[in-house]
């Protein structure tokens, strides 16, 4: 802790710095002010590479409208730089959970900026009467525009990776299903044993799942594309110079390399958080799928001796601290619990979202933080998933073949044939009396043992195909 | 349809009623306003029956005050007593999700009452200067208070029938637990097998869980009993006499038979809908628990071939309109779904809660019929599970039986004897290498076959013992 | 009632059947297997006329492939007919609320559509000796693909109405924003007042929110066009003959105008419900945006005397049964009631889908139903929103022209000008001494009165502009 | 980083442990199986106090029960109260989201204490041969009821801070209920102008709702006291010695002053999580409260010229980046933040309750950590919303008097004596003239000015009152 302070002041009067600190008195009252969850805003790294990105579009626009003195203008672009690269994020202290719609954080980030060009010009911290936070670095913003700009990039830059581990769990699948490809199974449905499919198709799907999963959320993610910078405080532009908005936001696009497109109505997107509550909702759908494809995974390997055992996963670690020899599904049991949070963080989102009021939506900060975890957690419980579970993933084929050979739902495919009431009726008789349902086919008369046994093929079963008498 | 009119009258102009409509024109425009669900309020007996406790119990308070005179207060209990029994219920025209904060509702029954009155009294319907719905019907009332007052007894009724359905339910567990008491199997934990109990034990926390709920929610209930009946508009309780709220909640205990209470502070019970909440969240409770239950129910009855199989449900339809023979879960399915819809409904109660403004809450509407929905499907539900599914359960008692004798999990009895390594390495290589434990046990030089087999008699470890060497 | 009943079978024995029922024995157990909400699937025409469609694709398609005769295929494609046209919505009795995974659903459709069919064939209902529900009706069916194919374009049907409420209220919006383009207000940000616009733009905001979600309902709309019919039981095709699929999906598309198309793997289509989820995803941002614009409708509204009064509501319906005179916002209360339900309802399906497993999610049907009530609830608020209250508001004149004339907030343009800390000091000092600003800035000897008041025109503040000492 | 390592196995193989880590290789094998969130459990000292009292009655129980030697046992017991003190934390490295029900934090515990007791004893750390974390420290117990038991433990100590907490704030609404208790205003319902009543009685409300929530909280709190300490793996106390569950519960009320109590049924207390469900359902009702209450706090600050008015709160920091003076109700928004969050949180817990199977919750460690976050920030907003903002708030008293004086609302008192027909006559012409409402009355004919003043006291209408003409 330094032991120096330097004296800033706002309207509310003056306020010792410490002085080391980059950030400013505005900071030091955020602080004070939301003591909630502990979590600072450093802990979304992206969001302030995303905040640097916006100051420096701002200030380069600035600049060539004549707005900003191009040497101020290049110091903070400096600046922006060196915050992009991470230098300072220790700086970002205001909490992840805080009142004033993102005015704390966008002050945060106008203070760091400030003093740290303030330092390129040679300059002491707080000189502000050279480059002041909110004159120069703020120059021609708004939290209203600068706040929702920086989350939708920030948020961006986060799916990016998300799509990334997602694809690395859908290759797993992918592979697994290859893997798998000529082991015969007895599929089910509502629990209770059903036809015949392999293990392979079985595993296909969690990978065309997690595929079409991809795609839409690379289509929500396109909805965030969509931002209000030049909006500033409701969207009428008030304070932008004229055609500020549109430079500021085609050289964002280039500083970034997020393709973000200015919104055609800047007061509607000044308000309007809608596309957040539908990237939540597509993450709640990520969420549904892959903690269904790791229900699906518990269930597959519940046993060993007393469940389905139709595959058995990899051991990571000692499933109990009482019964030795216990192996868990740990691994999918974590992606649950994550996939049970992004599904209530889409009610937090969809909450904050709904609350909006007027020319503004003030609880953005609750939605970019909950949408910020829900990202982060799928991301990194996808790569576990596949590393520490699914590639080690082995089938129990003697069971499967056992189970297939002996299956009575094979009749299924003889309702073309004879008829939905008698095959009924084959299925009734074989379950009651355990016998295969080739003996029972003979002794109700319907269809002789090696008919039956040549007409159901297994392998045959696992594709289109009605049966007709006397062969396919 | 009738072809004859009356002719009435609101602030908006004149409006011709059907000559034999009970209802006037109040509800006549509510039934313009809101064309939502197409169900309505006729849909929840209760309310009605409620709405016509709390009318009745004004009117008397309101003649023994002097509000209104004897002739009139005696009409209007009369026809409140026909209400109650149901004998207009298809009057109660307006849409069961409306705007307003009940005021249509309330102004349905002031309607519907003062025709009926007016009949007794021997009057045509309309001559409302005889006998007014808001002058007299509604006197010393608001909707701000009657409204909810007659929500919170409509619910109360309403769970009593739960309590009694989660109780016939209950009894059901119970018995199967007698039933099951010396089934041993293997307990499960994280689909994992784990050690020993018995069927009966599975079955008796069914029970006591279910018993364990109805206790929660006769608490939740007793919240409800809490009334602002005399709070009228914003719970100052202008326009009623003084003395009116305590006589008319005493009169409303005795005439409903709901043991209500007035609240200690009417202006916060206006507002307030946190019991509202609660009981919604003790709804959910009730609805994870027995969707657990359920879940279990599946899970146990899952196969026949490929699944747990440790019980057998009742077959009451077919399960499929291909699969000739299979029989599906469909009554736990069918309680799942009603969870669901309650955990559904609870949201919609936290964000009516949460939206009420000052001193009302203009969103109880919603939150009724949410919570009407909620209490009525649990309670069918839970009638149908046991009838239809509960009660028909059957053991497998061969398979059950061999998994105790083959399971690998028992060596869990051994750590306080040999240590968790030892016990670890046992199981593993019995898991390896298909050995049973004991052979394992005595290959590995830890203890002879026949000790462990004398040490771990399954049906000693379905309660607390541990193991030392020499015996237990 | 009828007297006289049939004999119907099926593998849990013999049933009497109302000899005048279209329905059979599989939709009678139903009934008695779930008796939950009371409301029966013949709430939902549009699931009537979409099981009608699917049932014809099927019928030509098996004739065109030689699985069904002529005769039978024909009598079938006729009831289908009468079916789509709603003549037989009453004999459709199960539940909404069922279990099955829409077992119950599909036979109650089948077997209408058979006894139909055998009476167009001249012969009694019962006879499925000629013409069998399952054998006939359901040939190379299975609910597992016809359900939920069903289920999609029943919503396809509603959304289409939804939609056109959609663009009714919007257009509504849109001619509020032209009818207010030149009334000057104050802009509030997080209730505060911030900078001027114009009524007009505030409203078109609302127009292009509605229109905006309109685009993203027709994409989730597309997401549920994407059928598995002919995956049978568990997406393999089991039991349906070569080019099942591809024909039937295509005659779907002829018959229900939907423009369907095959999904591309049939065993992930059968058990995935993530388009239901995201479609409810996007009805819950509409639900959002709806509440949100209601919600400021009643802000904007509030008054008459000690609110913000910007706006007056179209009188409706009397507010109060205890305060006379009073309109209440009763058509925006309504809306945001109903965005709560669907809020809810999205809870209801996202734990629906979680809760799939292996190869089928047997929670289809409170999937489809929850879906329906947010489609149609939400449609009807739409139309009762513009008809009943959009449509009639008006203007508080002189009250906005009053404000934006005396606002302290015109400060905010001239930080181009003079820079942050000198507007603030001119807006702390108006506020406290409630003197005009251009005083103020002229008694601080900032600039001179009749200077600030040439900067400072209202209308110029509406649009992006930075203002420069000697102009714009 | 250390750089010297000891060397530690597992089921899984060997593993290097830094030599100076108190945890071992479960940790370790936790610590690679999930990076999600990269909070680790020492975020929630509550929880490592708690499992610090749960192991230290166990290891006493143990002693005494002839299980553990005393000279462990003691060891055991100081390094607890080493941990119970905090003084090692840090060692707590595993995520807060993490699979298995617990047992990497169980065992982190089981790590951590066996190697600081090792070290009373005078050993190295990893002489696990001497004293063993599953064997010793871990003895008689089994994550499934250890880790539920601390969990409880360390809810009930944050639930003992919120009380706290809301106690504070109540108390300064209560502060401020006296301050303000002779303040007329104009309530509002449904954001329309209502009755009069006192700013005092607004404010004694948030004090009345917040007392009762903080009753219910008790409540819940009461519920999570039932512990089954002594169920160990499933519940029916495997591996414990008779006695030990009674005796382990009773020390630990001692040890931790928490008023534990022994669940009456060890195998359903070890898998019923629905003492989570209803306390997250109460923290819901908690936050829709406070939500709520800040909510009003913001409308009735709203302004300051374009809003109610009614009140000021204190200005705590710069409201906005470009609106110079703009103070924003910043302390109510992170309070409505913190709710929204709860919100969520509750669905996630109600998530994983219903997903429970069988003998086990695996998702207790989400419910945990979600209900720890919800506990906590509810207690950190309470505290900065009484002193940052309930504290310094300051009543608009000429505004609110002046309202009084002016409402046509107050008609309402004159329904009793004049019928409510005449009194909305009365208010209509009030609304569309401006006229007062003695003027209109007059001129209607109703009654005289002077009369109707004389019976329209404000001061006497905030209570029960039915006026009668010539007098109350």
């Amino acid at each position: 802790m330094s032991t120096n302070f330097r004296v800033e002041h706002d309207f509310l009067g003056e306020k010792q710095i410490p002085a080391d600190a980059y950030w400013g008195v505005h900071s030091a009252r955020a602080v004070e002010n939301f003591p909630i969850s502990g979590t600072r805003i450093s802990a979304m790294p992206d969001l302030i590479t995303a905040l640097a990105f916006v100051k420096q579009a701002a200030a380069r626009t600035n600049m060539e409208l004549g707005v900003l003195d191009a040497k101020l203008a290049d110091a903070i672009v400096l600046a922006c730089k060196d915050l992009a690269a991470g230098a300072l994020n220790a700086e970002f202290v205001v909490d992840v959970i805080q009142g004033g719609a993102g005015t704390s954080t966008n002050m945060n980030a106008n203070e760091v900026i400030a003093n740290l060009a303030l330092e390129k010009l040679g300059l002491d911290k707080g000189r502000y009467d050279v480059l002041h936070p909110n004159d120069h670095v703020n120059a021609s913003q708004s939290t209203n525009d600068v706040y929702p700009t920086a989350v939708r990039i920030a948020l961006w830059l986060g799916i990016e990776r998300l799509l990334a581990s997602m694809a690395f769990l859908r290759t797993g699948f992918e592979a697994k299903a290859l893997e798998f490809k000529d082991i015969l199974k007895i599929g089910r449905t509502q629990l209770q044993d059903a036809v015949p499919m392999t293990l392979g198709q079985e595993f296909l799907t969690y990978a065309i799942m997690i595929g079409e999963d991809e795609s839409r959320l690379r289509e929500a993610r396109a909805l965030i594309q969509e931002i209000n910078l030049g909006a500033t405080a409701i969207g009428t532009g008030i304070n932008a110079p004229g055609g500020y908005s549109d430079r500021a936001c085609q050289l964002l696009a280039e500083i970034s390399g997020v393709p973000v497109e200015k919104a055609s109505n800047l007061i509607e997107a000044t308000q309007d958080t809608g596309a957040f509550v539908q990237l939540s909702g597509v993450l709640k759908r990520v969420a549904c799928k892959l903690s269904k494809i790791c229900n699906d995974l518990r269930l597959l390997s519940s046993g060993p001796q007393a469940g389905f055992g139709d595959i058995r996963l990899p051991a990571r670690q000692a499933g109990s601290s009482i019964m030795p020899g216990k192996v868990n599904p740990v691994i999918p049991e974590v992606m649950n619990q994550v996939a049970f949070e992004v599904i209530g963080n889409d009610m937090t989102v969809t909450m904050a979202s709904e609350a909006g009021q007027l020319q503004l939506n003030a609880f953005e900060p609750i939605m970019g933080w909950s949408l910020f975890k829900s990202i982060e957690h799928l991301s990194q419980a996808c790569r576990t998933l596949q590393t520490n579970c699914v590639a080690g993933i082995e089938p129990n084929r003697e069971l499967l073949a056992k189970r297939v050979r002996e299956s009575v739902t094979l009749v299924t495919a003889l309702n073309p044939l004879i008829g939905y009431e008698k095959s009924a009726l084959i299925a009734k008789t074989a379950m009651k009396t355990g016998a295969p349902i080739g003996e029972v086919a003979e002794s109700l008369g319907i269809m002789s043992r090696s008919e039956l046994e040549a007409l159901l093929v297994p392998e045959k079963l696992t594709q289109p195909i009605a049966l007709v008498r006397g062969g396919l």
